[in-house]
Parts: structure tokens; C-alpha cells; sequence
């Protein structure tokens, strides 16, 4: 039996392997090196660039958490932009609540979106629904164009120096805040703090969105293929904050089914490490 | 140069690799191997049969949550039992607290203590503090003597496989109980139940606690080093609840400094995904 692994370096010092029981797909786009791999113990993964983006054992950790988190806080949310989501999870989550009349998903790698919907058919279903458009296109370019068109922006893009950087600047926000209706709000990656090489990045990302956002606090979760095994997520917003504005009772009248995300897990995830706690104050006063 | 990275089997699909510098140490006790290694991102880092039991980078973690959090909520702490514990970590937080009169360390594995000394003076410091006693003996038969005598036991062991078997056996946890005082509390490693080889222990280990402990909750902390970088402890006590006689105000005002550690997480930290709630409910349910 061939024995074949697959390490993604979380640093150049740590690496995270998983064991292949096939390679599924291996291509280039113009953007992004793509890779299928059946793994024993996280199913189906793929990875971009050599990082794992998802897995069908842990997906549903990142998708509920950037859905449900801003609609059990917001009251009502019609509009929302996805920023990447070339894989569909997070527009098939969205897609559970009824008061949503339209999803715009901004993704300009077709390739990953085709290679998508062949490998991860049930995830990419979240693009059949009729509310979700997909544009292939740059996302700061697209954003241009819009004014108070948003109640929601998830932006699913990770990577603040590969072809997504044009994301991670202090422009790329203030187009975000602008885009947005007088009450919404913005959900994104906000990465993880714990490694020396990632705090810088950690700390610029917060420092932007606390200048452009009158609201802006971060949240974690556990997901296990991501470096050190766990993740932030930044909730900047205009009006409603995630722990006051929030209505568990409204979210759980919905019925929605969930793996991880429950109302009193909301609040716990805004509970953070006194270090992280400690970096974020630090570029609020600086 | 040469390139040497230890592996760490989190499953038998999934390892994690931290790159090393130099072997500081390796050695083989009655109980078990030990090694020691010298790394770049995680400082120095000690290994029990091939598992990093802890690293200078995230020891922190793991040791301010199983002494802070009981802490924080049982109101007059004097003794205290460590069951294991052999690097002193454990027992280096808990002499931050005055009131505590004693702390009993019992450790059979004597050559992993006298590692510990040697290559984590800093950690084994705690040894030093005269409240403390080492007690090199089984802890199964070491309780068996008790009645009433401890106010709080923290349970250190991790592995309810090898030669710490015994302290994952329904005996055990009903010597505890015995061993605490009428209000006392012992805190324990959990393990995550992420991965499916792990969750049948998960379970296990609920069901002796729920059904030896009128109160049994579960908290959580991301620790890098541990498998899918989440880890739980067991909250199993007497008479106090973790969160409804939990004092954030008097633990507050002890000034005591922390870097993970919060009365804020203290509550994040039992507010758990929804996969972990519905297999303890199905556990005490039984």
C-alpha cells in the first residue's frame, strides 16, 4: 500500500499532515494551485495554494459560524454579498433562512468553482438556489460600484498576500462600509494570533476594521484544520452590536439545524484569551 | 543543517510535526519514555510516549484553566491533591493563591519529575513553594486512605490507556469523592471528542463523573499541541456550580496575572458546540 500525506505548514516550524487515500483532482488556475484529496479522516479536503480551505468533517464549523452568528443579530437582513465562497458552503447555509432575497457571490476563480460543484456536489448546492448570483470578478472592483446595497458582507477570503491582498486594505474596508445600509454589518476572517509570523497580520486587520466600523469585536471558534486549531472571525459593524442587538430567542424560534453553532455558544465565542484580548486593545489605543 | 521534525500521531490519519532543533533528552522510566526536545516556535517542549505533554509556548493554557477556573468558584480552598502533575506547572499557578495550606503532588514516575527539574527549572519552580509535597505513588492506591481531606482535586493524567489506566475507572472517581470534602470539586482532562477514536473515551469518562458527582459540566480551551487543538476538561463537584457560584468579582480583585485566563472566558469556556452538548446529553440520558 502506498503511504501518501498531506502537510500544510501552518509555520515554517509546524506542520499539520493528513493521511491521502487518493488524490482527486490536481490543477492551476489563473489565480490559485487547486488540490482534491479523499482523506481517511477528514473525508473529502481541498486545498488552495497548499492550505486546506475545507473538509467535509469540519466545514460546518466555519459556515455556521459566519451565517448564523450576524443573522441572530441582525433583525432583518435581505440582501448579502459573499466575498469569495467559491465552494458554495456558506451560500447553502444562508440559504436556510427565507427572509433572504438575494445572495451575490463575488468569486473570481471559475476553476474553483467548477472543481466545486464536481468534488463537493452537496456543498455547491447552495449555489442552485434561485436568490444566489455568482460574479466572476475582483471583489475591491466590484465593491466599487455599490452604495447602501448590503445588509450583510461575509468575507470568506483568508490569504492577506496572495491574489486576494487587494482585501485586506484599509480601501477594501471603507468599500465594505460603503456598500453596506445604514444598519449592516461585515463578518470576516480574521485568522489566528497564536503564531509569532500570523499577530502582525492579526493586528493590522483589527486596527482597519476598528477605524472603519463604529462596531468592531472578534470571535473565535475551534476548527481543527485550521493553524493552531483555532480561528478568529471579525464582526465589524454600524449599528448593532453582537451581545446586545442579540436575540437568542428569535434565532432558536427558527428551528434551524446546527453541528456547532447554539445561542449560548454565541456568546462564549466572543469570550476571548486575555492575549488576544490584550493584542486587540493594543490597536484600539494605539 | 540537518531537518528533524517530531510527529505527533494525533490519530492514526492525522499527525502533527513541530520542528526541532536538538533532542535535549531521552530516557525510558518504568512508566514510560521521555523525551525532550529543543524547538523553534513552541520553546522547549516535553514528550511522554511520543504525545507533548507540554511546550514552554502553550503551557499556560492548559495550566491557568484547571487551577483558575475551580478557583474562582470555590470560596475557601486550603488543600489542595494534584494527580500527577509531575512537571509542577499545575502546582506553580496554585501557590499564587494565600489561603491554600497545602498541595499534594502524586507522581509515580519519579525520573519524569527529576527531568522536568532539569530541563523546565522555570515550570518545576512550583516544587519549591513549602505547601508543596511529592508524593512518588500510585494515586489509585494513594486515595484510597482519604476521607474528606481535599477541598479541590485536579486530576493531571491524561491517557486512559497506558500505565494511568487506573484513573479512568469508575473506582477512581468514587475515591475522589470520597477523598473532598462535602463541598469540593475535582477538575479533569477530557480529551476532545472531535475525532471518532476519541469519542468513545469522551463518553466514558462523562457518564463515571455525571454518575459519581451531584454537578458535572465540561469546559473547553484551544491549546495548539493538543489534537484538533481543543481540549476539555470535566468539571465534577459537590456542592458549587462552575458558573451559578462562580465570583468573577472577588477572583478579580486578587490582581493575579494571567495570559489566557479570564472571568469573562471563565464563562465562555462552558459554552459549547453543539456536537459536544448533544453527545454529554446523550451520555447522562443513558
Amino acid at each position: 500500500m502506498v503511504d501518501i500525506w498531506f502537510s500544510q505548514l501552518d509555520t515554517e516550524n509546524v506542520k499539520t499532515s493528513v493521511r491521502v487515500e487518493k488524490q482527486l483532482y490536481s490543477g492551476r488556475s489563473p489565480y490559485q494551485q487547486i488540490d482534491v484529496f479523499q482523506t481517511k479522516e477528514f473525508g473529502k479536503m481541498i486545498v488552495l495554494d497548499g492550505e486546506i480551505v475545507f473538509s467535509e468533517a469540519d466545514e460546518f464549523i466555519y459556515n455556521e459560524m459566519v451565517v448564523h452568528v450576524p443573522m441572530a443579530v441582525h433583525p432583518h437582513v435581505r440582501d448579502v454579498l459573499i466575498i469569495g465562497g467559491g465552494d458554495g458552503g456558506v451560500a447553502k447555509v444562508l440559504t436556510q433562512y427565507p427572509e433572504i432575497a438575494s445572495i451575490d457571490v463575488v468569486e473570481p476563480d471559475e476553476m474553483f468553482i467548477e472543481v466545486s460543484k464536481k468534488y463537493f456536489p452537496e456543498t455547491a448546492e447552495g449555489f442552485n438556489d434561485n436568490r444566489v448570483t455568482i460574479k466572476n470578478m475582483d471583489a475591491l472592483r466590484f465593491l466599487r460600484r455599490f452604495r447602501d446595497s448590503y445588509d450583510l458582507i461575509i468575507n470568506d477570503s483568508t490569504d492577506p498576500f496572495g491574489h486576494t491582498e487587494g482585501l485586506f486594505t484599509r480601501e477594501f474596508y471603507g468599500n465594505c462600509y460603503r456598500a453596506l445600509r445604514e444598519d449592516g454589518i461585515m463578518v470576516y476572517q480574521h485568522g489566528s494570533p497564536f503564531y509569532e509570523q500570523d499577530e502582525a497580520a492579526f493586528r493590522a486587520m483589527h486596527r482597519k476594521a476598528y477605524k472603519s466600523f463604529p462596531i468592531s469585536r472578534v470571535y473565535q471558534a475551534g476548527i481543527p484544520t485550521c493553524p493552531a486549531g483555532l480561528w478568529m472571525f471579525g464582526f465589524a459593524s454600524k449599528k448593532y452590536h453582537p451581545l446586545k442587538d442579540f436575540d437568542p430567542k428569535r434565532w432558536n424560534d427558527r428551528n434551524i439545524k446546527t453541528w456547532y453553532y447554539t445561542t449560548h455558544l454565541h456568546r462564549g465565542a466572543f469570550m476571548l484569551p486575555k492575549y488576544v484580548e490584550d493584542i486587540l486593545s493594543e490597536e484600539e489605543n494605539r
